[in-house]
């Protein structure tokens, strides 16, 4: 069973560092790598794509509202073609870079405001799908599965790649529970392997009221920017291991 | 006679506007866009694309420094390495928002500062080259003739395409004369014209001291930002046609 | 009877203008200076008070959200400690340059997405009074009547004062009509003098429904940035003059 | 004997830290605060401030070229009346924040590149003091002894404080040395120790190349983003204490 482990990188700027990437980069098989709008610069997003080619990481467009003070946290009001332009401006950025580097975009991620509303809001997801697929119709969506990106995006004729959060509560209707609500958020790192392997074992997992739903999973996010990162994403790779699962790259299905 | 007739365009910003970007677009035949650093924002960009692919119009990218406060006209201190990753993330940004209009960058010219630096110092002259080339080869260098953009993308292997700044005295060594010196601006549209006219005629001028100097030219630059920008165009348009020249994008040369 | 003629100035930024303020501020008795948010650097905020301390022009602060690329028209989502300090923020640089040319704020009036949201939401309205309460307890509030800013810094004992936009159509409940709806706009200079005229004489107005409400007025707001402002002003100062009224900046009350 | 434990803080920027300000801020009796410009925003500024205010730590404005993807170490060509407005603009914005916190600005201290050409160019030098001055004149210069800001001050009957930056070695005419010589940073806590003593109990210091010059000295700057800082601090503390000065704010002289 292929299973990638995924991990947002390259969300500096500047002078500033947010995560450990080099150590990181070491342990995930596909990284999703900031484009100079929430976080990130020309020189932090080409070291990046070095180092995720160096380790076989695939490449994503960690794509954004421009927002570097609010981290793309807020929500910015955009009429949908404007919103089209500056996903091309981020995909073009990103892939510039990483052409020079022999590299290439497998596959995009909104991330933070952007993210959210593109996994409620058809009309945003319809609108980044579109400007994607006007770049290149061969990138791959992660996609919060049954989002509405999930949806827009196959309904385009594009992939997606089933993204399950492994420090994050689920809703009975597979949403993820508020970061508010009690709960939502897992931390104890045995917790979150046991239901990383939950996952992979049985394609199931246990929302917050204990019901039991689907969880199709085909990629494992972990947040970079969370104390222990690199320490939780090892025992990841070596429980998944156990399992009998194999960390693969999103990209590499056939 | 193939001429270019060429302006800089997109350098509004947001709700700026510095230029009367539509009319001019179909009067000339390359315009150079701004890429979000000095001026520029993808909305921008997204639309003087369309308007330049309409009217069968050169896409360049007019790449500089970040410095949207200072217009790209201060300089800014980097190591040759950022300021290539700098290069990249503006060339890739302009093609990605090209590519969906189906249009393509076929040169590319720095502004301001970097456009200074990059015509006196073979260092950075480099650089711009070395980013530009792992981008895309086929991308031609619009050039002063004999600067060191003009030596270095020739050394690489790259087109360069030499331009005449109409409004402006030269150097009897074939510099532009430093604008606070008397003289260095010409702003009476005929004298304008007939420099143009007398550079397409004898592929010489004179300089600023009287001197008659070699001037071989397939471009013209229109500066967007003056006064009157539009009928100058027009006039230059109309006495080119009368001297026998045919306006030509600078890509159309073989 | 003393009428105040205003408007926004100082609205560009770097190389970027948006209106003809040096002519503007030889007819209007109060301008609302950007602070480098939605528009406006220090050298324009500077050359801005300087020709409002020159004209004997009150000097208000036109604060806004942080987007410069949105102009300010786009909200912003921030908690209410976070957008105190950013109001903080620029009345404070405004007030610093202010001082060296011997000026002073005398009134202050939020800009776009941000005030549409104090006109409307009670707890923006109050923290926009607390922030600039906690600078100066003596800078007046220049509002829309009745709305959420008006109540909020009456309540903790501020001046308002009361604003007319002589070029927008107001609803039977006191409210701008909104730009999309026919007729919100008034672009006729005859129509919108004949506005003020009515205003100035009778207090009341009559609404987009035909019925007549009361308006209370002791400022007329001029959009700078709309063409013919300039003519439009000297209308505006000549009619009001006619009627009997004086220009007379906000600040000179007792 | 009075010395000033001093350090740059708040310089951070929305999500992203650089420094261990709170522990750093109960150590200290100086902080110079980043104003936005290289590092920086309101919400982090607010906090800064409170706690200097809370520890009873002078403030002091940390002010920058605009560059916040270089931290303000690249040199921004601006005209000296920009540059005053600049400093204006941020010595407001600090100033409005302090007040409500019922703090206020005791001392100034350029950094970076601006901090740089501040020490060894007159007119640059000259152009802060002019700025500050028209701000209030009660301001503080933090400078290296005879530096051109240190005489520019002076000239202009300002306050200077001598500043021994207490891990950097100095030249015999009691310049830093340059950070790329070797010897030029001192690492080893011990050494650092040593030399405060050294300067505090002889008012010299030995030179790079091992002659004694002498070394006036007010206040003692720890860089907060070093490795080790607060533990630096807590040594530096102690050892003052032991040889018998007293830790004490640069505003508290008379």
């Amino acid at each position: 069973m292929k299973i990638d482990l995924n991990s947002d990188m390259g969300e500096g700027f500047g002078p500033y560092q947010i995560a450990d990437d080099a150590a990181l980069m070491g342990l995930v098989s596909s990284a999703n790598v900031a484009c100079g709008y929430h976080a990130g610069d020309p020189v932090i997003m080409d070291r990046t794509i070095r180092l995720a080619k160096e380790h076989g990481v695939d490449l994503g467009a960690h794509v954004s509202y421009p927002d570097l003070m609010g981290f793309g946290r807020r929500r910015i009001d955009m009429a949908l073609p404007e919103l089209e332009a500056h996903v091309l401006y981020q995909l073009g950025a990103l892939s510039a870079l990483a052409t020079r580097a022999n590299h290439k975009i497998t596959h995009m991620n909104p991330h933070g405001a952007l993210g959210n509303l593109a996994s409620s809001d058809p009309d945003t997801a319809e609108a980044l799908v579109r400007a994607t697929r006007a770049f290149d119709p061969e990138i791959a969506f992660l996609v919060l599965p049954g989002s509405a990106l999930d949806v827009a995006a196959l309904a385009a004729g594009s992939r997606t790649v089933k993204l399950f959060l492994a420090d994050r509560a689920y809703t009975p209707d597979g949403q993820l529970a508020p970061r508010a609500q009690p709960g939502a958020v897992i931390h104890e790192p045995d917790a979150v392997l046991a239901r990383v392997l939950k996952v992979i074992e049985t394609a199931t997992i246990e929302a917050i009221d204990g019901t039991t739903i689907d969880m199709p999973v085909r990629s494992i996010l972990i947040h970079s920017d969370t104390a222990g990162a690199v320490k939780l994403a090892q025992m990841l790779r070596d429980g998944i291991a156990l399992a009998g699962g194999t960390i693969t790259p999103l990209s590499q299905d056939s």
